[in-house]
């Protein structure tokens, strides 16, 4: 499974630490993370993943240079936004971790693509999101009842 | 001025009614309509502007073929929900009537691009966004303090 | 009908007094004329239909103010080089003026979607395009068999 | 370095053939093979990346479920010929195996980037490009000057 994990590029350090153990988690199932290439949660997350040997795709606003460095694949749109819509349909399901407003785009049309998307700390809560509270219960949700 | 005005593509008559009426305001206006090209609330603020001899744009999902018969110009994007970012770039402002998840996504980035937005029964309250009452307070909120 | 109108952001005198006359030939027949927005052929087919009370729309690359003061409305994709795919997808034919890279992406996406492509001094042959000598039997062209 | 490989998403014996020793060659020298996630010569390389314990990334026009087998990544764009450009500017340099009309809008993007292009059989000869016999050199042509 290819599992996006999304949250904004810059964030505190409780956050950080989250996604990055969000990362070591989806790494340790086998997943494949997918995620935006740059800082903050996306850099946490390819920090956890890279640290338990996992493999780490960065769908990136620009190209290819403008990633962080923990990514092994760099697809690069050079289409800013929009690219938020090329990791919801290229991810099984979806984790959130903190986030703003971009945040937001990415889990309305995961709904809307009827993707599984657990989310903590979330920006915003919207009906037919799981809300919860650690890397572990976000990792369970998405494996409880794959999609597509 | 582009005024985007997003929501469903289906949609009951009240919601119908109030897309109507602000296609009526922003043709009244002077200002260009821009939407999706679709049914529901595209196709009813659409025809409320061509009722006041305005002119709209249509920012398609797929193909110039799949469109409303209210639109002056179509737009074919054939990136499914990618336009929906196209629809909030090419817009100076926008107005949101009820809305589902892709209401969502227009609405969040339009924030993150700074843009105002003034929300009708809105499907999510997001900070930033101006919640109102009537057409006539969505229009009147982006006039007051005209962006880019 | 819309038309594309393509071509580089810059050109020589020639090749700009070519487009201007193509796009006064598009809005003589009655035709909204879509291009890219920017300089060169663009603008000149621009000004070219704004001439004889033409509309005209520009398919941005980037934000809505990065564009010539010709257009009427401008749509801003931010998405670069892919916009030239949504140029094509919004034109029922295409009339190319010079051109360089960015113009033949956009030839051959046109003829794979079996679209007619009018060129005059084309940066390259290609199957199934129609290379002309003069304005005047561009348009003459799309029109002797319109599609779409 | 991550290198695209495009063609027609049906081709003949000899051109899967052709496709399918790229794809090996790239493999061996330790790149990760970007294609079109579809037919022809993109099974055809993604085939022979494997057969040499390659990494493939499909980026696919439409949605994770319309790819072939030999992909290790999906990236879901929903754009349709769009997804020709983010193949471009996710590839440090291109190989060409004949190919079509979207082959040709892949090679002109890249040029236009200033992305070397090798091509076995193109299908049009564009200023700017390599074209070449065999495998071996196309491979040989990005090594020897390698760009971003």
């Amino acid at each position: 499974m290819q599992i996006g994990v999304i949250g904004a590029g810059e964030c505190d350090e409780e956050i950080y630490r989250i996604a990055y153990r969000v990362g070591e988690l989806v790494a340790e199932k086998g997943h494949v993370l997918v995620n935006g290439g740059l800082g903050g949660v996306m850099e946490a997350s390819a920090r956890g993943a890279k640290s338990k040997g996992g493999l780490v795709v960065a769908i990136l606003p620009r190209k290819k240079d403008l990633c962080n460095e923990f990514a092994d694949i760099r697809i690069a749109t050079d289409m800013g936004h929009a690219r938020n819509i090329i990791i919801v349909h290229s991810s099984d399901a979806l984790i959130s971790v903190g986030g703003g407003y971009g945040t937001i785009s990415e889990i309305a049309i995961a709904l809307k693509e009827g993707k599984k998307v657990a989310s903590i700390e979330p920006p915003v809560v919207v009906k037919g999101m799981k809300v919860v509270e650690t890397p572990e219960e976000a990792v369970d949700y998405y494996i409880s009842s794959s999609v597509r």
